[in-house]
């Protein structure tokens, strides 16, 4: 089995072809293939296969067997592998996933190589009946309060794909992300949890963002975590609607648009090509 | 740089033919591939070398960037790749460590490929003057007593290349070795730390092993553990001096020779060959 090793900011991903080889059990083979000591190591496999609604089909097995919709960071990762190889040969294309179709837009280097992937991630909704929180169903929850072991803490919430509420911190380094972040991804008010993103401005166009995923714990980029702590800044007046966020292992772009699309803009790497000898 | 990724029994190493290539900075290059998310992912890699002393040469860089003299979860890798590779082309040969000479033996399948691999792991110490510990520096640490905040407990100390620290307890899984193991790692009485191994008997020829490892903490398999929790459960009336130790990927089988020396046999497997695109 011949496979690429990438990731998107530390996000990291297993790349196989799986065009004609559609009968193979990916969901145990990602268990295997994902383990980090006795297998190849990554947080999930996307699988290449043919698509009859779109140029492109991914799909993303999670390292415990189940399939996840959609994902920011894989699909810059599969895009940028499709393209290289030749197996999509434009540099915007639409990629039919669980979540429907994405279209990618490839930005090139000099040599001709996948630098970035610029990504239409949706539009946010702001009510509570669609974050889901308590709460009058038909209000929003920008800059609105929220009591932790007895302490008021500052909060927005939104749904981007996924909830998530964002806190403003002086520094994102200080902040116990592993005493907090389950505390309020757990809260009541959150009936389906919530991801927490703790996010410090340093000024209108430039925030870093450090996220607690809910399942998850503590990652090293979440490219919903990134357009919701944006779009938290922009409507609490702490930053414009084009933001770069800085993460763990480099920076995404984000640009929340006046139609209220947001696109993500990040980088993917190839770390290694491989032959797994199962 | 091609490579190739093995583990033994979950200790996992990035394998590289480096005869020929002494000139690259493989103490960078072992931090930069170990890297779990955006590298290749390992505990270590191991060099092969040619050797002036012996048939091959091994050097192990630890992920940190740091150089260990032995390891025997590595040498057993090491041993089934030059020989799978014919590199070496005998089934017991010797190998320049920064900890002398090894002498590996291969014991092959019905294919011709490494299935096991036989070390010898050398002598333990069992005065305290060698392990190191407080007390008598010319007695023994066999069955002998500790306290740890206040409660008793009842272990074996002895010298097996490293410091261990051997308890027998009814259920290996019910062991609370992040709490227990740090506390005796750093106990008053061992000035250098030591490895703790919590051992349960199953019968005469079989035990269960689980080894908080100094300055690395719990780890799926301890190669001197092993050997020293064979000798405990020996010098304690529990079992034989030919035990296999179960863990958690598989097992190993340690016999302690009636001159006081130790051997270690147990499996290495080769998981993917790869293309690092540094």
């Amino acid at each position: 089995m011949l496979f690429s090793k990438m990731h998107g900011l530390g996000n990291d991903f297993i790349v196989i072809d799986a065009r004609g080889k559609e009968d193979i059990d990916y969901n145990l083979l990602a268990k295997k293939m994902c383990h980090r000591h006795i297998g190849v190591g990554a947080d999930g496999i996307l699988l290449v296969l043919d698509s009859k609604l779109a140029d492109i089909r991914m799909r993303i097995i999670n390292s415990d067997g189940s399939e996840a919709e959609m994902c920011g960071n894989g699909i810059r990762c599969f895009s940028k592998y499709v393209f290289e190889r030749g197996i999509v040969k434009k540099d915007k294309f639409k990629v039919e996933t669980l979540a429907g179709i994405i279209e990618p837009q490839l930005i090139l280097n000099d040599y001709g190589l996948v630098e970035k992937v610029r990504v239409n991630m949706g539009k946010p909704s702001f009510k509570r009946k669609d974050i889901p929180m308590q709460g009058d169903p038909e209000s929003d929850a920008i800059n609105t309060s929220i009591e932790v072991e007895g302490k008021e803490y500052k909060i927005t919430s939104l749904l981007m794909g996924v909830p998530h509420t964002v806190l403003f911190v002086d520094d994102v380094e200080k902040v116990d992300i592993y005493t907090l972040g389950p505390k309020i991804e757990k809260h009541e008010v959150f009936p389906r949890k919530t991801n927490v993103n703790f996010v410090q401005v340093i000024d209108k166009n430039n925030i870093k963002v450090r996220t607690w995923e809910r399942g998850a714990g503590a990652t090293f980029a979440c490219g919903t975590g990134s357009c919701a702590s944006v779009i938290a800044s922009n409507l609490n007046g702490f930053t414009e609607k084009k933001v770069n966020v800085h993460l763990y292992f480099g920076m995404l772009e984000i640009e929340w648009q006046d139609d209220g699309t947001v696109f993500m803009t990040g980088p993917a790497e190839e770390v290694f090509v491989g032959e797994y000898l199962d």
